[in-house]
């Protein structure tokens, strides 16, 4: 069963680059963010601004799991000097945990964590390189929409494509 | 006489907040990441990703000068993950200093800093309100153009605009 935890251990660090690196998605310097906000989260919990939710499989290794090993992660968190507005820096399935809609249930979990924290929408950034086109279609998938191109962003022939959602908040939370 | 100046000292850092402050255009919360900036840059200089230009009067106090007070500061960097894109952070003018090209010439010496660390284009986000119309006719008139709107980013109403500079730099820089 996958289960959804939110405290970061000192072996999730490795663990999470590790399955951003499984991807084949991100390179050696993108997976090295990926740790760092992980550390950032591990030493200064909240204050860091980074919330990790680490999906991975409650069976220990001896009952046919593979507890070792991260089914997935996502990392978000306030974008300073906004109101409300959140940025999911990442979210990362597994190869072997992909298409059984883990994704949309981490991304539920996410949602549902950014309203407990006051915020009422997400921003998510991606490329818009062919390689990232699965990447696109979740958003668009998900009731996220394209708000931004940045031609050339990343590098030439690479821009950075922003989405954007929405969510169902209370008044009270604006 | 105005000079340009880019070694921080632990002075400049409260120097840095007092000027940001003195436009009126930033919240508390606002001056207090240029105040984090600098401190970043001055603990860990080039590493910290930040990088300062400080425009100041060379005349000292006793004679005739007020170079207890910074002219003005632009702080920039390049933006991680991406091949030679830097970010304009800051760019601020005291009120007093104001309208006399010195924005302009602290935008150039910020060019020239971004080209020699080998990057070739600039993003400069800023805000939609009203407020900031004099920023958005700046970058407008400095050779940036729109390349995003994200509405609502900031606040209800108070959108993110993002400027583009693309440089005049050798292939060899690409």
């Amino acid at each position: 069963m996958t289960v959804f935890r939110t405290e970061l251990r000192p072996t999730d660090v490795p663990r999470i680059e590790v399955a951003a690196d499984a991807t084949g998605f991100f390179s050696q310097e993108e997976t090295a963010i990926a740790r760092e906000l992980a550390e950032e989260a591990l030493a200064h919990g909240d204050a860091s601004g980074y919330h990790f939710i680490l999906a991975e499989d409650s069976a220990p290794p001896n009952r046919g799991g593979n507890s070792d090993q991260l089914l997935g992660f996502a990392c978000f968190g306030p974008i300073p000097a906004t109101q409300g507005s959140f940025d999911l820096y990442w979210i990362v399935i597994a190869p072997a945990a992909q298409r059984r809609g883990l994704g949309r249930r981490l991304l539920k979990a996410v949602e549902e964590a950014v309203v407990r924290q006051g915020g009422w929408q997400i921003y998510a950034d991606t490329s818009s390189r062919p390689q990232y086109a699965p990447t696109r279609r979740f958003y668009e998938g998900t009731g996220f929409e394209q708000a931004a191109l940045l031609e050339h962003f990343y590098a030439e022939g690479d821009g950075k494509v922003t989405f954007h959602k929405r969510l169902r908040v209370a008044d009270r939370n604006r």
